[in-house]
C-alpha cells in the first residue's frame, strides 16, 4: 500500500484524502502552512500533522508526495520531493507564472516527466471517451476543436486579485485539453478578452469573457470560450471535428429524466453547478492512475512539462491580449512578444 | 392531369383540396350536402359545386372520387364510385361500425383492394421511416409494439355522442398502425378504458383513456395507450422492439432550437398542438400517393380491407371492455363475444 | 457504527458487503451455507464467518441483519432476526411464493412493516427523481404508467426451472415500481406472454416476453413490458402521463459523449449492460438507506408487506396467463381464480 | 397579384420561381443571359421570356424583380430596377468585392434601406426562433456567439477562382447572422484559415477551413467556424450565450427517429444533405416575406446595407488572413487595413 503525504489541508486536499482511501492509497502524513488545518484533516484521516513541510516530504513511510497548496509553493515542494526520492502529484497549475514553471523544469530535468500534474480533466469520463474516439481514428483527420468551459458562477471577487487572472486560473485546464486534444503544439495564438459578468472584475484588472484561437502547424484550429458565470450550471463541452466525422463530449446530467408539460417537451434534467458532482469522479480516477502508475512504475499520462507548456499559452494568452494581436508560439516556449 | 370529385366540403376536404392542387391533381366538382359549402368551396378551387351526389360521382371529367363526408355516407359513396369506373379514396373509418364495414366489402367483392382508405398515419415521415427500418430488417424479428397516441385536447362535448366511441373514432388510426407495422393479424385483443380526462364524456357513455393488448398468433405483442389529452401536445410516438434492437418514431419538434435557462438545460422545442402541423405533412403525401397510384394503375398501399379490419379491432376492444375480458379475434372477422 | 450479519456470501452478498462498508457501517459476520464462501468474503471483509446461520443472526455485537441467501430461506432467516431483535433488511423476493409470502408477514405481525425488502431501484436516481416530480405534483393527477423492463440477456438456462418463471423473478421489480408510482393497489391484472428469445426457455416451462396491464380503483392504468433480452442493453424506462404532463426516467448513458459520422449524426453513448455500471448507484444508496434508519429508529421506505403485494402481483399475472383472463385483485391478497 | 421579373434562369432562380408561385405571387418574364435557358425555364412557368435585360425590368406587368443572376450583375440590375421604379430582391452577395457594393449603396441612397437582400438563413424556422428568444430577451445580454457552419462538401474546383474566396462565398452567410444575433456592428476581426479539406483548392488560392473571431464595441464576442466539408451533411448551428441562460439552433433532422442496436443507442435521424432540404423552407419564406412586403408596402427585414457590411466583414477577414493580424473595423466600412 502506498504511502502518501499531503502537502495542503484546504478544500482540494480534502477531496484528494477521500480519494486516496478509495483507490487503496494509505494518508501518512499532511501538511499545512495552517497547523490546524492539517491537524483537521489529519485527525479525520488517522494520519499525522507534519509539523513541517520538510519533515512531510522526507517522511519515511512517504512513498508518494501530493502537492496541494497555494500556487506559489508548488515549484519547492516539487522539487524537494523529487530530490528526496518521492513520487509527486501536483495539483495545477505547475507554478503561478512562466518563468517559475520554466525554473522548474529546468531544475527536475529529465525527472520533469515523472511528475504528474493533475489536470484532472483529462480523467473526466465524457472527455476521455472524446479523446479515445478520436486517438481509435472515428474523426479521421481531427481539423477544428471547440471547447466551451462555463462555470456557475464567479469566485469571491477577493480571489481574483491573487489568481493570475482567467488564463492563468481558468482557461489552464482549456488549454490542456486543447493540447492534449490536438496532439500537437499551437504555432500562433489569439485572444480577447472582455468584462461582461461583473464590472468590479474589470476594476480589478482581470476579465470574466473571453475567446482564445490557436492554430497548429498542420493547420488544426482550435478555439476556447471561456465565462465565468453560466446561470444553468457547468458548462463544459468538447466538440472535435475532422475529416471522418465529429465527436462531442456534451454536458453530463444529474438522471436521464425528461420532463413534459405545457411549458416543457421532453426537458433533460439539470447539469450540474457543484464541483463535486461535475468533476468528482475525475478527481477519483486522478488518483487512482497516481496511485497505480506509482505502483506499477510506470511514467504518468500527464507531466510537469504540461504544466509549463500550459503555463507558456496563458501567459501568450495574456499578451496577446495586452497588444492586440496574434502571438507565434514556439516549441521551445519562449517569448516572442514584447509588452 | 387526373380529374377529381371531392365529396364532403368540410375542414377535411378542405385539407385535401390544398393536397390535391399541391399535387398536380385537378378539381372538377365538389359535393355537400350543405350547398352552400360545396359552392364556396368550389368557388375558392375554380371548381364546379355538383347539384347532387350522382353529379359528382358520374361527373364525365372526373377520374377519381375522394370521400370526405360524414363516416354514415361513406360506403354508399364507395360502392357508387366504383360502379361508375371512378378511382376511390375514402377518409376513415371505412363505416360507422362493423356489419357497414362488411356490407361494404361484401358489395366492393375483389375490388375493395382497389379503394385507397386514408389512414394519413401510414405517410407520416417518422412512422413511415420506423416501418421501412423494420421491413430492412433492422430490428431482427419484431417482439414487442407500444403505440402512444394521445391527442392535445378532448373533442368538443356535442361530438362524442355521434363519435362512434374512442375505439372507433381515435383508436382506430393505431389500430391501423399496429396492423401494418405487426405485419400479422392479432389472434386476441384485450381493452380497459377509463374516464380520468372529463367525467362528463364518462356521463355520455365513452371513455378517455384507454389501453389495449393484442397479441398475433407468432407471439409478438402490441400495446396501445389512447388519452384524449395530453397538455403538451399530440403524443403519437410508436416504439417497435425486436431481436436485434429497437426503433422509435418520437414526436417531432418545431424546430431543433434547445434552451438552457436557470430552470432549463437544454429544453427541445415544443411538440405540436395544431393537426395540419403535426400531421400536413402526410396529409400531402398521402393525396400524392393517391394520385400517383391513379396515374400509374398501380393498388393503394392501404385499402377497404384494413378497413374492415380495423373496424373489427374497434368493435372488439368495445366488446373486451364491455365484458371485461379478453376476445378472440378471427381472421374472417366474425365476432366471438356475447355481449 | 451499526454492527452488521450479512446472510449470504454469492454475488449480491459481496455487492453489499462493499456498499456496508462505504455507507460507514460495520460487518461483524457473514453466514453462507457454503461455509468456504462465507469464510473467503469474511477474510475479504475482516469479519468473522459465521458457522452457522443461528450465530450469525443472535451475534451480540450485530444490531441489524442482511438477508442476501437464495429466496427459499429468506422468510425463516427473517422471522429469526426479527425475533432476536435485530434489525431486518432482505433480499427481493420476499419469498420464492405467494403462500410463503404471507406466512412471513403473519408471523411478523405489526413487525412487518419495519423489514427493510430491498427493491433497490427504487433508489435509482432516474426512477426516484420521477417519483419525486410526480409527488411534488409535476404532472397532475398520474393516468397511464409504463414500465419497459429489458435485461441484455437471458439467465443460464439451469437458473429457469428454479427462478419461480418470469414474474417471479423478472418483473417482481416492475410490481413493486407501478406499486410505488401508481400510490394505489391495481384491482385488476391481465397478463400475455411468448416466448420469442429461446425456445428452450418456453421448453422449461417458462416464456421470456411478457406484457402486463393492471388498473386501479380510480382508473389509472399501469403497462408492464418485460423482455429476457435487449441486445442495445439494459433497457429500463418508465413513462408517467398525467393531467399536467409526463415524466420520462429513461436509459442512462456511459457518458454524454455523442457521435457524428457519415452513418451516425449525433447519436448518444452507449446503455449499460452490466448490472454493477446500471445499479451500482442504486445498490449503495439502499444500503446508506438501511444504516441511516437503523440509526434514526425510522421505519424502511420500502418493507416487507411490499414483498406480500408484489408476490400476490406475480402470483396472479401467472394465473391470468395460465387461464387467459383477466384476474380480480383483493387488498388482502386473496386469491380470486381458480386455474 | 404581384408580377415579377426573374433574373437569371440557373438552379436558384429555379428554386424562386417555384417558391413565387406556392406564395401566390405571377412570374411574368424571366431573363437570362443564356436565351435556351430563359426559355425553358419561362415555358415551365408560363412567364415570357424577355429577350434583354432591359425588357425584363421595364416590363409594364412587373411590380417586383428578383435579381437571381451571377454576381458580378448584382449591382446594375438592383440600380436599373430600382430606377424603374421596381421593387427589389436580390441573390446573395450584394457584389462580387466590396468597391462594387460601396458603389451600389452610393448609387442608391435612401432607397438601399429597400432593396431586400436574400440572406435566406434569417428565414430559417431553428435560426429564426433563436433570434426571436434573444429578442424576447431569454438569454438576458448575448455575451458570446457560436457560429458553425460547414457544408456537406466543397463546391467543384472549377467553381473556386470565381466564387471570391470562402469568406465572400460561404461565410458572408455567417457574416450576416452574425451581425444580425450580436444587434451591433463588430469593431475588430482577426480570422486564420487552412487548407485541410482538398489541397487543390489551396493551389487555387483559397482556403476550406476557417475561424473567424469578432467583438463588439461593448465586447460581445462571436466566432465563426467554416469547413467546406463535414461528412454527416450541413452542419449549421448558432450558439448564442448570454447573463440569463443559452439558445442553440442544432441542425434539424429528417425525421425524429431513433434507432437501438447493439451498436447504436438512440441514435438521431441522419441531417440534411441536399439544399433543400435543409434550406428550402427558408427559401419559401423569404420569397412570401419579400412578396408579403410589396404587397403591404413595407421596408424588407434585410436590405442592401446588410449587403455591403456583410462584404465588408468578408473584405476584412480576408485582410487579416494575409497579414496575420486582427483588424479594426469601422462603421463606415472604411478599410483599416494595408495588404
Amino acid at each position: 500500500m502506498i504511502g502518501i503525504a499531503l502537502m495542503g489541508a484546504g478544500r482540494m486536499a480534502r477531496v484528494h484524502a477521500k480519494a486516496i482511501r478509495a483507490a487503496g492509497g494509505r494518508l501518512v502524513t499532511v501538511y499545512d502552512v495552517v497547523e490546524s488545518a492539517a491537524k483537521s484533516l489529519a485527525s479525520d484521516t488517522s494520519a499525522s500533522a507534519a509539523r513541517s513541510a520538510e519533515e512531510a516530504l522526507n517522511h519515511p513511510d512517504v512513498d508518494a508526495v501530493l502537492v496541494a497548496t497555494s500556487s506559489d509553493t508548488h515549484v519547492d515542494f516539487i522539487i524537494q520531493a523529487v530530490k528526496a526520492g518521492k513520487a509527486v502529484m501536483c495539483e495545477k497549475p505547475l507554478a503561478p507564472n512562466l518563468s517559475d514553471a520554466q525554473r522548474c523544469i529546468n531544475a527536475l530535468g529529465a525527472k520533469a516527466s515523472n511528475v504528474f500534474l493533475a489536470f484532472n480533466r483529462r480523467f473526466d469520463p465524457g472527455h476521455a471517451a472524446l479523446k479515445k474516439a478520436i486517438d481509435a481514428g472515428e474523426i479521421g483527420n481531427l481539423e477544428q476543436l471547440t471547447i466551451t468551459s462555463r462555470d456557475p458562477a464567479p469566485p469571491p471577487l477577493d480571489y481574483i486579485p491573487n489568481s493570475g487572472g482567467l488564463f492563468r486560473d481558468m482557461m489552464i485546464h482549456d488549454f490542456d485539453m486543447a493540447r492534449w486534444i490536438l496532439g500537437e503544439e499551437p504555432v500562433s495564438i489569439h485572444s480577447r478578452g472582455s468584462c461582461l459578468v461583473d464590472p468590479q472584475i474589470g476594476k480589478l484588472g482581470d476579465i470574466d469573457t473571453a475567446c482564445v484561437t490557436m492554430v497548429t502547424l498542420s493547420g488544426k484550429q482550435a478555439v476556447i470560450l471561456n465565462s465565468r458565470r453560466a446561470v444553468y450550471g457547468y458548462d463544459q463541452r468538447i466538440e472535435a471535428f475532422g475529416s471522418a466525422g465529429m465527436v462531442i463530449s456534451d454536458n453530463p446530467r444529474a438522471t436521464a429524466v425528461q420532463r413534459y408539460s405545457s411549458m416543457s417537451f421532453g426537458a433533460p434534467d439539470r447539469v450540474f453547478t457543484f464541483y463535486m458532482d461535475r468533476y468528482g469522479h475525475s478527481y477519483r480516477t486522478e488518483i487512482e492512475t497516481f496511485i497505480d502508475g506509482v505502483t506499477a512504475g510506470t511514467p504518468p499520462p500527464v507531466n510537469a512539462i504540461d504544466g509549463l507548456r500550459t503555463a507558456y499559452l496563458a501567459e501568450a494568452a495574456g499578451a496577446s491580449l495586452r497588444i492586440g494581436e496574434a502571438v507565434e508560439l514556439k516549441t521551445n516556449c519562449e517569448m516572442t512578444w514584447h509588452d
